[in-house]
C-alpha cells in the first residue's frame, strides 16, 4: 500500500526481501503509529528476533517473514556439501520456529519452502529455489488478499457507514489485509464510504494500526471506544461490519477473532446489520469439529491495567514532533487483577457471509465448498 | 465506607461537612486509585471549583457538595440584615451553578436547601437552617443506597459472578453507592462472590475507581476490558449483571447510563442473564416521555485516543511508591479523530428490574408505582 512519509509518498509491502544484500525488509509496526520506519535484518537470526520482538505481527505477514528468513539463512550458507547444507537448513529453520512457538503460520510457510527448495540437486539451486519459493509464497498471500478485496467491495456501497474491530489490514498480512481489502478496492474504485474503528482493547490495534492504514490511504474514518458501537447501531448509523480471523473452522462455520468480535456480531444480529468476516484461505482449520477446542490464549493482565502510548498533551489534534519513547501507564487501582483473553468465537448464526479469496459464501457452505477454498478431498 | 489507608482503617463517607471551621471535606478523586487524600474547601468558591475540577464526581456526591456548599456559603455571611443576606446566598447559589452548569443534580439540592432555610427568620436561623437541610440532603442520599443495598442484597447468592459497568460505587455517591450497594450489603452478610469490573473506557472508571472501591472492602474481582464479557457470557461466568443510571424513565422504563451498558445488556438478554438498574429515586425523570429525547452528550475526542494514568513498569503488580504525577498517553494514530459518547440507552425490554430504594419493580411498573417512589401524582 502506499505510505507517505515527510510529503514523499512510496509503495510499501509489510514485509519484501532484497536478494542482493540478502536482508528481509520490514515495517518496524512498534513505532506505529507515531513513527514509520523500515527495518532490514541482515541474518536469519535477526529476522526470527523481528518475529519474536514482534516488529512485525499478524498471520500473513510472520508468515511471508519466516519464508524469506529461511530463505535468507540458505542463501548464507557457503560451500557445496548437500548434506552439510541440509543440517544448516534445520538450523535455521529451528531458530525462526522458536521465535514464537505457538504460531502456526511461520512453520507451514517454512515448511511450504523447504519441500520446493529440495526439488533442486545442488546447493546452488535450492539456495536459488528457496528464494523463488519464499517469493511465491509472499506473493500468494497478497493475491489472496487482492481477491478478497475484489469480491467484498461491492458489499460498501457510496455512503455506507462501515464498522471494523481490530487490525485486520495490510499491516498483519503481505499488503492490502483481509477485513481492509475490501475497503480500500470500494476506495480505488471511486466510493466515498465512513469507516469506525473499534479502538480493541486493551491492545488498540484498530486505534493505532488500523487506523493509521485508513489514515494514510485518505478513507474517512473515526476511532471509538469499544463501548460506543451499541449506540450507533441503535442510531442505525452502522450499516456492515467487516472483521477479520485468527481461526475459522471450515466444518462448522465458527470465527475464532479478537476478544470483542461476537459482542459486535451479537449487536448486529440485533439491529439486523450485516456481519462479514474476511479471511485468506490458510486461516480455514479444517480438521477442528467445534469452536468449543479453539483454544483461548489468557494474555498478561497488564495489558488491561495500563495502556502504551507516546507522552503528549492531550489536547494536541496532530504531534509532527519526532515523538519521544514510548511509555506505559498504569491506569487501573495498583492492587487489582485483570482477567485477559485474547479472543472470542462467533458462531455461524450470527455471520452474514465469508469473504474468501474464492468468493462469499455462507459460514455453513465452507465445508460443501472445501474444493475451491484449498479444503481436504 | 471503610478506607485502609498505610495500615488504618477509617470510615468516610465522599463528602463531609466540618461545621466549626466551616469547610466541606471530599475525597479528591482525581487522585484514586493511585493516592487516597481528603481535601478541605475553605470557602463556597473553592467548593464550587471542586465541582468544576471534578475532585467529586457522581449525581448524589455533587448533589451534596453542592448542597454542603451552599450551607457554607449563607453561615460565611456576617451581618443581620435578611435582603443582604438573600442576595449573598443567590451570588452563592449561581457560583456553585456554574462549576457545572448541565448538570441537575446541584441546583435541585442547592434549592432544596433554599426551600428549607427560608422557613427561618433571622439570619442567624437561616444560617442554621441551610446546614441542617444540607445535612439532610446527604443523609437522605445515604440513606436510599443503603435502601438499595438492602433490597438488592438477595440477587448476589454465595459463589456468584457479577459483571457491573463504570463506577455506580459509593465515590458517585455519599455512601454505599448505588450498583455497589448490593454488592457491600451482601458482603457483610457474610457471602462470597466475584465481581468482574468492565474497564469502562474512555474515562475507565471501572478499572479506577470501582476496582478500587472493591478492593478496598476486600470484594474478589478483577478487571476486564470491556470487549471481554461477550466470552464470559458465552462460557456462562456471569450469573447478574448490576449497573447504575444517570437518568432512568419513569414513563417507560429507559435507562441511560454510561456508554457500553446498552451493549452489556444486548449480550446478557442473549445469554439469559438476569440484568439489574440500581437507582435512588433522584434518577428518575418522570418528566421526558421517550428516551429519543435523552441528550447524548459527545465528548472530547483526546479521551477515546488516549489514557491517562501513572507511568510505570508494567510488569509491576502494585506499586508503594507514592506515584509520580499522571501523564496522558496518545495511543491511537496522531492524525485520527475519535467519535465519543458519553452514554446510552437501554430499552425496558432488556431489564429485568429496577433496584430503587422502596424495593425491585419491572422497568414498565416504575409509572404506576410513583406513589412509592417520589413521582407525580
Amino acid at each position: 500500500m502506499n505510505v507517505t512519509v515527510s510529503g514523499k509518498t512510496r509503495h510499501y509491502r509489510t514485509v519484501t526481501f532484497d536478494g542482493r544484500a540478502n536482508c528481509v525488509q520490514l515495517i518496524e509496526q512498534r513505532l506505529l503509529p507515531h513513527e514509520f520506519k523500515i527495518v532490514s535484518t541482515p541474518d536469519f537470526r535477526a529476522t526470527a528476533a523481528a518475529i519474536r520482538d514482534m516488529i512485525v505481527r499478524g498471520a500473513g505477514a510472520i508468515g511471508a517473514t519466516a519464508a524469506y528468513g529461511l530463505a535468507q539463512g540458505a542463501r548464507a550458507f557457503r560451500g557445496k556439501n548437500p548434506d552439510a547444507f541440509a543440517k544448516h537448513v534445520e538450523v535455521v529453520l529451528e531458530a525462526i520456529k522458536a521465535a514464537r512457538p505457538t504460531a502456526v503460520d511461520p512453520v507451514n510457510a517454512m515448511l511450504q519452502v523447504r519441500t520446493h527448495m529440495q526439488a533442486g540437486t545442488s546447493v546452488e539451486e535450492q539456495q536459488a529455489l528457496a528464494l523463488a519459493a519464499a517469493e511465491e509464497f509472499a506473493h500468494e498471500d497478497a493475491a489472496q488478499c487482492h481477491a478478497i478485496g475484489q469480491h467484498g467491495a461491492r458489499l460498501i456501497r457510496a455512503g455506507a457507514k462501515v464498522l471494523t474491530h481490530c487490525n485486520a489490514g495490510w499491516l498483519a498480512f503481505v499488503d492490502v489485509g483481509s477485513a481492509t481489502a475490501p475497503m480500500y478496492a470500494a476506495h480505488a474504485a471511486g466510493r466515498k464510504f465512513h469507516v469506525f474503528c473499534d479502538e480493541t482493547r486493551p491492545r488498540s490495534q484498530g486505534a493505532t494500526l488500523t487506523a493509521w492504514e485508513l489514515a494514510q490511504q485518505g478513507i474517512s474514518h473515526q476511532v471509538i471506544a469499544d463501548n460506543a458501537a451499541g449506540l450507533l447501531f441503535s442510531r442505525n448509523e452502522i450499516d456492515l461490519v467487516i472483521v477479520g480471523s485468527d481461526r475459522t473452522l471450515g466444518r462448522t462455520g465458527e470465527v475464532a477473532n479478537k476478544i470483542g468480535t461476537y459482542t459486535k456480531a451479537v449487536l448486529a444480529k440485533r439491529h439486523g446489520v450485516p456481519f462479514y468476516v474476511a479471511i485468506p484461505l490458510l486461516t480455514i482449520d479444517w480438521e477442528m469439529r467445534s469452536g468449543r477446542s479453539i483454544p483461548i490464549e489468557e494474555r498478561d493482565g497488564s495489558e488491561v491495567l495500563g495502556a502504551w502510548g507516546v507522552i503528549m498533551d492531550p489536547k494536541a489534534k496532530a504531534t509532527r514532533a519526532r515523538p519521544a519513547r514510548r511509555a506505559y501507564v498504569r491506569v487501573a487501582n495498583p492492587t487489582s487483577l485483570a482477567f485477559n483473553p485474547g479472543f472470542d468465537v462467533t458462531p455461524p448464526e450470527l455471520i452474514t457471509g465469508i469473504i474468501t479469496p474464492a468468493g462469499i459464501f455462507k459460514p455453513g457452505e465452507l465445508w460443501k465448498r472445501r474444493g475451491v477454498l484449498g479444503g481436504p478431498r
